[in-house]
């Protein structure tokens, strides 16, 4: 089993994947992508190759290399790099966790299948442990997002007796609304385990419900105003988090209006960042630029100095 | 429009509605059941005739003798009775709002019909505005339970420029996981308007939403719990509040598990009361008694002081 | 229990509430809607109060000032009239079945109850006895229309023992794409039940798997069409019947993209028929006029001579 | 494009995946399997590497072998060989569909990709055109199954103009019970192209409609029945037919009520066959022994001779 003195805490950004604009990935702007993160939005680990990095548009070798360009770069620069190893098939889920060892990532992660659905808590462990069980020495978080893969295991449920079976258990990754299920899963993690919380439009939420720390597109681009709602909560100053918040889900819920998928919101981030990621791959659309300026727009006049 | 100075606030039971043993409305049980919740819950407000009420299972001529029993025998130690007057016939409703604001009513509330479907803002604005203007002088609360009806209008669009339709109301019943809606509902409040949270497994993290109070069928039961919650919250103690919630949590989660509909939920409420509200009505099934006292047994383990 | 003589087949018209401009019912224009069910569109049965009635938007008093109304003015007329009585209380369905037995009705149809659910075949039937029981020598049909109100019991689990149950039982109007159901529904009829089909865009279907007859809208207006279908079909000559089933379908997927709710729906009778059976009710938006026309001219061209 | 003169017709069988007992895949039972097909059921086309081939819980490499093992045995012995090419990723569907066209395929399959998905026909057409594009010899199916996809693009849109965009198109696997939609799209099919039906248990509902052929899992151990059913319903005789389809749902819905998921359908066409497909692959899990008892008693009652 891993050591256990590395808990995963505060913002990790769920990186997107930079694409050319042939479509090809371009591992090139992963340094740059490394240094805004750390720079510009104070934030120190990454989950790599997840939902927002598109990985199921990608094959097991893009995966493979983008995995390793975002390793390599990371070093001294990022907390923790965590690669998600999770596929439809979980033999590329094993050779891609075999891959993340040797590579040296910091933990991985892995979704629930979503094409098969394992129907219950016992089939889904089953598919988890059959992929941890090729890279022991790795911390194993496992990522809970039921309305994306319509798999209903409670993140409680899943958590049973977790340890026995795959004893580099970590954590979550909970990408839910349900926060009876999430404040379970806080009440029954062990010390060493991360709650993570995966709705940025409602962290603060989770955070009184005791989240360890978010994982999230958004940080991407408004990880400094994050940062901030984490601070205030912490000292207690749930106005100011709250205000910070409701920022937040203004811009969000305006783009959500207007149309807010995956390719819009890899948009904003190039727009913010002036990072060249490119646009989303099929069946993803790119973003229309009209739909890109009213967002920027909206957001200038939201957090008119960053 | 009607006096701006009863903000509604705090715990407000969502009141069960008694049945004889055979199934006919019993208001002789709503003396005690008043004294009950204000005795051993400490709780001062009541939303009757609503869900947990099993409105719809009702006729008109029933609810109506239920409203006027609940005013009748609230009056001088409960602060509020909110009478939800929604029906699926907007002209029954109509009828239900006129007859409450004879009886003394403190406000009344309306669901969003769900056999026929408003499918935009305007329609369900339209609606309700045909229901609160038979009642201009109460305060209305629009009552916001989408997995429920169907009706996915968010809580934030119904609010847009309601008070020029609807210049008596007084805020919403939010009954919802989907906190980024609910915190644009806080945000846009009027100061005299009351953002009511209805998910109590949750209400932890709607309170750091900026929640002003709660309705729900729980406080019938367990509102001296979630009033230390709330107290706990305000003085910034999060930890503790925190542990309340989860012990309320694993209650609700371990009755889940088992099955917890509404006649389940109310045969607990005659167990921990010792009230005789009876079983359900048709549709709706009895409560198992084995369930029931599985149930009561981990709330025994959890509770044992209550 | 009711004669057995009177097997419910052929096409039968769910018939929509004649409102007045002020939004009151109108009975004065129902008999010159029979007239026109019977001389134009070859209609012989109707089924009044339904969702196409709008039932639900409905109060107690107007469903039965309606349901007698039908009645009355049907006699020598039509074949059958069938008057739904379902409704969220069983208290209100039973008095609305005890009075259609009074009023002479040919049978009464219960949807199943879509606020609080049923969600076991033996809770839905302890329902419908309950309601039938008050009327036992009127014959008796379910009402199934899954997707309306998500009560997931299928019908043949229904029919499962029902005549033990509800003696009087005689059918279920089917309104479901699930054939297999369905087909196990005809399978399991007693020869004097009725299997009729209520999904009226792929009526051809299930006549193939063995319907007894059809109960829906567009009957209002399009049963001349139907009743040519049903001839074609009975003939043996598929082709035929396919040719004015696509036709029918191209019409109602032209009127979908549009958008085609009942208000729509209930233009399109007005302006086919020349009746005046006015807007919906609330929560039930009129029809745009331009959408109507863009509807009217489709159906001009695709049914030109009718 | 592809010759115009190989019109699939008739029953497909969609192809399990053989495995050994240690889970990987055997294509040594390949040859018997298209024996068993031909001789046995009647059955002289397969569609491999479907969803009942597991194709989403296979690597890309397996998928080749499969699909050229496949191709190799059917030679003489089958009609048609459809490789179904569809993956997440549309570089992955790209590598399948150049080699299908390598090793002789008779046509490409694809379905709608289901983690990122595409939400308007236009955005599913691009996906499927850089699939189709790379094979332009090779007939091409569009493989409809919006249940499982969540994917509600109407068949009818994704043809609309299909063939100026890809050459190769040659129909859809309809694997949905919208009859509106399948009608629509038989409708509008040109004479080379074949509307093929994929619900194996209402097939009877689909012919009416006008299905040129049927895909499905269950033609794999019921095809000599099924070429039963499409017999006499070419002969006009539907009595003879839906008596075999009554049959077919009797089995299936008693199925359905023990559990009836991919790994007990493999099961039964383990157990009828005799040959060794082995169990599913995880996240699927074996069938319970006892259930599979419970259906083959069934299935021998309802079909003693077969």
């Amino acid at each position: 089993a891993p050591a256990a003195d590395k808990k995963l805490t505060g913002l990790v950004a769920a990186a997107f994947t930079p694409f050319t604009a042939q479509g090809e990935i371009n591992v090139a702007e992963i340094g740059r992508y490394i240094n805004y993160l750390r720079e510009k939005q104070g934030v120190r680990s990454v989950f790599v190759n997840g939902t927002t990095g598109e990985s199921m548009s990608l094959t097991v070798a893009e995966r493979k290399t983008l995995a390793e360009a975002w390793c390599l770069k990371a070093k001294g620069k990022m907390d923790q790099v965590i690669v998600h190893v999770g596929c439809m098939s979980v033999k590329d889920s094993q050779e891609l966790a075999h891959h993340a060892a040797q590579i040296g990532a910091d933990g991985i992660a892995v979704i629930a299948p979503s094409f098969f659905k394992p129907n219950t808590a016992e089939a889904l462990k089953k598919f988890l442990h059959e992929v941890a069980s090729v890279a022991p020495s790795l911390p194993f978080y496992y990522y809970h997002i039921p309305a994306v893969t319509g798999v209903n295991v409670l993140g409680r449920d899943l958590m049973e007796g977790i340890e026995e079976l795959i004893p580099s258990f970590r954590g979550v990754k909970f990408s839910g609304e349900d926060l009876m299920d999430f404040g379970q899963c806080v009440s029954y993690s062990k010390p060493h385990w991360s709650a993570l919380y995966g709705v940025d439009e409602q962290l603060l939420a989770a955070l009184a419900m005791g989240a360890h720390g978010a994982v999230g597109s958004t940080y991407n681009y408004l990880g400094c105003h994050f940062n901030e709602l984490i601070s205030a909560f912490e000292k207690d100053s749930l106005d100011q988090a709250r205000t910070i918040q409701f920022k937040v889900q203004e811009l969000l819920s305006y783009a959500k209006k207007l149309g807010f998928d995956l390719g819009v919101n890899k948009q904003l981030m190039n727009e913010v960042s002036g990072l060249c990621l490119g646009p989303p791959r099929l069946p993803l659309m790119p973003c229309p630029p009209e739909r890109a300026q009213s967002i920027m727009k909206k957001y200038h006049s939201i957090f008119p100095d960053c």
